[in-house]
């Protein structure tokens, strides 16, 4: 209780998140792929995912916050998720990967904060945890949290996110709309040279392909040769990593989230994973070598999930079928270069640390090149 | 020498092998990416690469063949090359990986030929290794060998890959233009509802950035939803998978070879190998569950090479610092999707096993269509 | 049927197999662990599991063979059984491992003969399972054939090993009693500087802890330092890697395959795969550089199999809990610390190419220094 | 300063170290295998190598502390050594992993403590990288901590280890003697039933065989059936995993650290890593499913450390080649196995949570029933 006030304090206290009045790629008429998206676009039109953000802009140098996605809204720890971790380029602080990856499950949200945080957040993840009245002899939780790096806007050595910020991020956390670009984990974050941020979107199957969502939700943080729907805009704008122009530093780190209702085990999960970052490759990201790309993917569906007890040594499960999953894998694909993209049309000028400016992706020109390469733009 | 009269009867009696009549994407005036192709825009633009196809097109169902790719043209065994094996999709035959793993080298050619004729030529490079002179005490070659499967155009049952193919094969190899389409390994092969095979292309970085090279080689036999350029051309034809029509099969593998100069050691080969899959999803390409991609870098730095034998307990090397690779990420993304695209431009409709025919892409659509995306189209 | 007839010669003419007239290190007296084997203290053990064995002795320098182990005795490409691979150390050439890695499952019989014959194994396997009236529209193998070099005492080089022999092996699989030390793919082989072979033992958990077996069969060809039943007989003996009797190399490989009636899916199998290692540990070994050693574990269990075809896209299983393993890691070790014991309790001392001559183990020597270490020795 | 100031009170205020009269097993006249140990048979005899221990004893239920090994006593940030992680059994929450897996470095010293101040521990770790002056700009910090599960005579959930606790136990690290038993990391963990703790051994290889050092230490909080030098004394006690008595729970995981000055790159060291579970197996280990069994090694050799800049984008060094580490893999099991026992012949009883009570190894006992299996015991 006196954590949900300091989260609502919290949430006051550090000045309004950013609006969000800017429009999904969508919305401006470009489809990515083949596939259809659910009603949210959003990694939330997986039943029972949520999403909440802190978001912390405070001063001149203080860029940065957490958000949080929780697989479902009851306790993890007691009701686990099957789960996996995909290593795209691992020059990241990922905590929690082992665990998952031998166990096969997630056993908290997952949060995304900035590189020299995930300490805090993982305690926060504890303290959650811990929290849970039926988990008063839990003596050991596997905090997962992913992190990119804000430090170009942020005063990332000040470590400004504390643990309420965090439990915030989780408390607040809701299905439906999800707030993108400059806020969470993606207030300060930078990609391809323009203010990246939080982007999400989603696939839904059609019914004859099982009908299975995918959503899928980013911090984008990283560089290459940004593509848009194919169209080589970075390197029409003469921006993208090895132009002259400075901006087009490809480190950073992306981190990917990956949820489905679709019955999945790990093993499953994992290739999910994998192809994420086949999307981010669709974007024009080439995972440098200091851009820690991870993907972490889950499946929310009830039929699946572990119990931390159980009277009986045996799981029952259904799991789809090897044979059954590449619409999967597209859906995956498909929704995370859409997410990644979100991310970008939805953040904004952000100044930060020591007067650096990020531009926001220049909307209106990125359109006018757009439709010089055939594509119909709503306005 | 009764090995190299055979491979000659052999190449004469296969039939001719195809036409490389046609041109590389890059002759339409089409560039992938920021970085310039070396010499040939192939992987014997890598200082030391040699390449060799042994075509197999005989009556109305045999529609297969063997491709060799040589990092040097001296006796590997003694002098082998640092390597790794990425794993894109593990539906797959590949041999000899968990050694190129465990030891980072690779001490055979490769060679690539369809899938149930891994053994065979598994055996030929055996044959291959046990002949050197040099090597008359040698008990184990970690024989490497890739595969798609061609078995919708050719007998696959029926193992028509011979040991004097394969050997052909890698006697063969030579540096210069690579033949490339239905050549070699990738006879039979179907990429995207076309005729798939052989591609190659490769990036010479400027100076400053080292100077380096990547060469891709790649066996193209799988699907998704085409791309090419950017532009969604499989969309816009309305043949990719999960499309009505039934030639957008995603499923069939994709072999990526990736050589350079760059003195790598193993763990940063694997990085660049991991990278190949970036370049393939750019190309529309999404792993499916039934498609076995794989990739294989080796550097054939003379620096970097592991003597099989040496005085010195010690090895000195002068390899890459981490920090210095992400230009070469990027030139292996584009070289792959590069070569890819290739491997469709150069294929021609093939007939093969039950009457089955692949068509080749429709190359002059397929213009018209990039010219509608804003691409200015050589002729 | 021709080949069966092929078979039925082979092995009447390659000389009669060694007598089995040894005794396994239990019957000594000497238990290894806390758990009880199972009624053959045999891999056959395991419901549905049969071994097969062709042995190779033909004249002064060919001394090898090939074994064959069968989850099941069905069609395994219509009824595959889930399982793992682990690489112990990946000095070796496997074949079949990234397959079973990324889909879980096995769809041949596993193969053990020496290092240059891995190709003619796999090559009988794809005609075995082609063979399958139900199989004629199969185009995909996934051979697994495991090695180990027996090149010292065996003409390796010659590859005398024919897919007849390979499919006699298959053929004349069968339960009940397993013929143990140099038979098989253990004809040639060496451990510890004695002659190895092929050993096997299991463990049948208490009904308590589900009353599930697990079955060993290992091909030992390594070496370390040879503890029996945690007595340091090799340091006592001063036959050792590092003493100075040469007799200590410790290369050469073992291959551990681990079968279970226990619901497990494939994660959980590789798990158990992880845990022979530490069996083989127990017994002195050490993982050399130069030793290729796997370990390949896969369930017989048919709840868990994996039907080819299917007309559900859903797999009901029900496998066991993470909770409820660890009895079978246990089961595990022991049964590979026995299998490997009893591999070198049962190898006759063998001369073959050039003259080499490995002797067996000293048994009478061995059970002296057991005593002196308060072993009681049944004799 | 004030950081150095408070650990010296911290150190004061935490109650007296345990002492260390007890002997090490070696002490006793019992050999682990064929090597020597180094000079003060630690981690410490590899040159540079530190150790520092921070104890938390605290009323009646704390029972936990931090352990912080340190590969050299430079800015390990500015001086990265090559590095590797192995997962034995991965139910852990070890932070870093993914990172030195990448980039095959460790930038911060390694620290130890309990599941749940993992956290406060990497805090601490990105503390003492950002306080070096040098450090002034670093924005990044890959901080790898390891824990084992203290909670049953620990009230792990008050998470009672704080920044000063663990800068206390880096600052002061130092070389030679290493204080073993209940201490520092170890101070409330429980091995095979007793008290177990920090163990370390070390080996040193004769110069013909390259003369480098191998060290390892522990934090021993796991189970199985224990064995000392082979001899089964857990089964001669009745007390071990399945039997009876409740005292032989497996869970609770072992940390390994393994270091050298042999000049190895990340690849060889990952070997060196997956070899300590080998002698883990020997003391009886089994890695059950609750284990968090974690190798970490690293090289402190001087000519392989990776500059954080450098003026060139080679890298020199002159590394171990592969045929040259057995005699390295040897050293690294005899001195696991020598460390793990090492732990619990120095660790004492221990009362602590809920006055639960873990007895020390029955040294007297044991050492007789060592004498009765043919061991000559110094007294």
């Amino acid at each position: 209780m006196i954590i949900r006030l300091l989260a609502i304090v919290l949430l006051l206290s550090i000045g309004l998140p950013t609006h969000a009045r800017h429009r999904d790629l969508r919305d401006h008429g470009i489809a990515i792929g083949v596939l259809q998206p659910g009603q949210w676009n959003a990694i939330t039109d997986v039943p029972g995912v949520a999403v909440g953000h802190t978001t912390i802009i405070r001063g001149d140098d203080v860029r940065t916050g957490a958000t949080a996605i929780l697989p479902h809204g009851g306790n993890l720890f007691r009701d686990k998720v099957p789960a996996a971790v995909y290593v795209g380029n691992g020059f990241g602080k990922l905590a929690g990967s082992t665990q998952v990856e031998e166990l096969g499950t997630l056993e908290t949200p997952i949060v995304l904060t900035n590189t020299l945080n995930v300490p805090v957040a993982m305690d926060a993840l504890i303290d959650h945890a811990l929290a849970f009245p039926d988990n008063g002899e839990v003596r050991s939780v596997n905090a997962v949290v992913g992190e990119t790096n804000d430090g170009y806007l942020n005063d990332i050595r000040g470590r400004h996110v504390g643990k309420a910020h965090v439990l915030a991020a989780i408390e607040s956390a809701s299905g439906g709309k999800v707030e993108q670009g400059s806020v969470g984990a993606g207030t300060g974050t930078v990609a391809f040279g323009f203010k990246g941020g939080i982007g999400t979107s989603s696939r839904k199957l059609p019914g004859k392909l099982g009908g299975h969502t995918v959503g899928v939700l980013v911090q984008t943080n990283f560089g290459g040769v940004l593509s848009i729907a194919g169209v080589p805009v970075g390197k029409v704008l003469g921006k993208h990593y090895l132009s002259d122009e400075l901006n087009g530093s490809p480190d950073g780190s992306c981190m990917i989230i990956v949820a489905t209702d679709a019955p999945l085990d790990s093993r499953n999960l994992k290739r999910l994973a994998k192809r994420a970052m086949l999307g981010l490759a669709r974007t024009g990201g080439i995972a440098s070598n200091g851009s820690g790309d991870y993907v972490i993917a889950f499946s929310s569906n009830e039929s699946v999930r572990v119990p931390y007890e159980s009277r009986s040594p045996l799981q029952q499960v259904a799991v789809l079928r090897n044979d059954a999953i590449s619409p999967l894998f597209l859906a995956t694909i498909e929704a995370t270069e859409e997410a990644i993209l979100n991310s970008l049309f939805h953040a904004e000028t952000m100044i930060g640390r020591d007067g650096h400016e990020v531009p926001a992706l220049p909307v209106d020109e990125v359109l006018r090149i757009m439709e010089g390469h055939g594509h119909r733009i709503s306005r």
